[in-house]
Parts: structure tokens; sequence; C-alpha cells
């Protein structure tokens, strides 16, 4: 990475403008229910009531692979006027761990590798592609790439995920509680 | 990840009441200034104005490396009651990014490996180490861990970091503003 920003600030500001629209996602995508999946407490990434960190649509496209539109927010900035490193960190870690849930594993990531390809301006609407590249017993390799809509590669991530029986969930939950 | 929770909940609720205190780090440590190393905009994480998110301090321990103290606030969750991993790489991303800097190299984070070791219950203070492990050329490792204050391991992180000229840091807000 290292990569300087591509836009001008003109460019920024008109793409600012349409952005949110892009969140709708493409006509021929369905969308996906992810707190009917896995609960409603992801706070931290899609789960966000504030909207000032993420605004976030989950679809399945026509291969019924999981994709995600992410709308950065304001304080989500590391670098001025560019998104955190570790905001772009968290919203691979969530999408790529759904990819496996939305393919039918529970699981919890295990690792994460995030590489830093390019800033990514803030307040514009972004695009997380995944793919499903591996079952191994209770390991799952996925894929992911955080991109612009017209292509611009910012990141991507590989998640380790690693499945966990409802049963165990359960348990964890009652330790807490109990 | 996969480990489960090792606070009872009567456990968890004793080291809630206590627990922001240890943001002060330990009286052998020196308060260390990040804004001032790299400037006021890393909103996401340590600039967190909210208070909902983080709560976090710097410091340089005896042997000059880098510490962070971190509180996960009510807005980091993930599983529930638990931190969400996006968050635990959110922040392991700027603490590693950081421990460059501080080490005096101007750095943006191009890699960034982490493993999850165990849940991380919210709203209690947890440590980041750090280590510099290497620099070949503009290449920096970088090694850190999060833990709780009595050892437990929740989640390990590597960042590979890459040399960045401050000319190159004027040019991209340039690029950005112009």
């Amino acid at each position: 990475m290292g990569g300087v920003p591509i836009f001008s600030k003109a460019q920024l500001m008109r793409t600012k403008e349409n952005t949110l629209l892009h969140l709708d996602g493409d006509p021929n995508w369905e969308a996906f229910d992810a707190p009917a999946l896995v609960g409603e407490t992801l706070r931290f990434v899609s789960g966000d009531k504030t909207g000032n960190r993420f605004k976030m649509k989950y679809f399945r496209d026509q291969e019924q692979n999981l994709v995600a539109r992410v709308w950065f927010g304001p304080v989500t900035e590391g670098p001025p006027e560019h998104a955190h490193g570790g905001s772009i960190a968290a919203v691979l870690d969530e999408v790529l761990g759904l990819t496996a849930w939305a393919a039918g594993h529970p699981v919890v990531v295990g690792n994460l590798n995030v590489s830093f390809r390019q800033l990514l301006p803030i307040q514009i609407v972004v695009q997380v592609t995944t793919r499903l590249i591996s079952v191994k017993g209770r390991k799952i390799m996925i894929h992911g790439e955080v991109s612009s809509l017209d292509g611009i590669v910012y990141a991507t991530g590989e998640a380790l995920c690693i499945k966990i029986s409802t049963e165990n969930l359960k348990t964890a939950e009652n330790r807490v509680e109990g």
C-alpha cells in the first residue's frame, strides 16, 4: 500500500453526494438478513445504530456469494479524510466470518490477515466481495476484497474460520450469563 | 476465539467496577502523546470522542516499548457481551503502527495479521504490549499482544509496516485537499 489518494477534492464531493444510493446493491442481488442468522449483537460493524461509523447492507450475488456494500462514516477516520486501517480490518473480519455462516458453517474467526493496498476515502460506498476457498475439517478459508464500485482495490483479506457447534455457542453464553 | 469466557457474571461485575482505574497504567511508565506524533485524526480508535467505543491511553514502559491500556466499550460488541473481533483487530492495527512511529519510523501498515485466542469480555481494561522485531530497508515488523492485566492472552498481532517519507505524507494530503 502507501498509495496516494486517487480522487481530486471535486471528484470526491460529487462521489459523496450520490454515494448512499449504492448501498442498495445490484438489482440482481438478493438481500441477506445477517441478524436473523447470527443475532442482533454485531454492534461494532453492521449493527452500528449511530450511523457515524458504518452504513452497511449484505446481499447474495447471482452466484450466491455473500457481498456487502459499506459506507465508511466520519468516525472511521485514520489518516486525514481516509479510513483508519483498523476500520477496514473490522469490516473484513465481520464480512469474512459471515461468509462462512452464510455457507452453512457456524464459525468464529481464528485468524485474520489484511493487506492494505490503497488509502480508502471516507464517506463513499465501497463493496466487499467474498469467496469461500476451502473447507478442511473444522477449518474454513475465506478470501475477500474491499474495492470501489469501479474496481479500485483498497484492501484484501483472508480469514481462517473455525467451525463451532451451536451447542458450544450456547455454553459460552451460559458461562457469561450464569 | 474458540475459547469460552473465563469470568462468571459476578466476577465480571466486580472487574467492571474497578476497571477504569487501570487506564492510568503502571506508575513506572511514562505517558506517551500519540496525537502530538501522528496528528489528531485517529478518530476510529484512540481518537474516539464518544467514549462508547474505546477509552485508551498510551505509555512507554521501562524498556521504552509502547504499551496501551484499552477499555472496550459497549458498542465494540460482537458475540454477546464480548468484543467484536474487528474491534480487536482495529486496536492492534493502530497500536502496532504507532509502535513504529514511536521508534522514529513514520509508516503505514501494509499488512496486519491477527490471531484470536480467547473471547474478550467488553467493558474491562486490557493491555496491548508491543515489540519491534526488525527493520529491513523500508519494512518494519512489529508484534503485539492483547491480554488481561493478569496475563490471559486474548489476541496476538503482527504488522508489516512500510516506511514513508513525511514528504509523501504531505503529497497525499495535498492530493485530497487540492
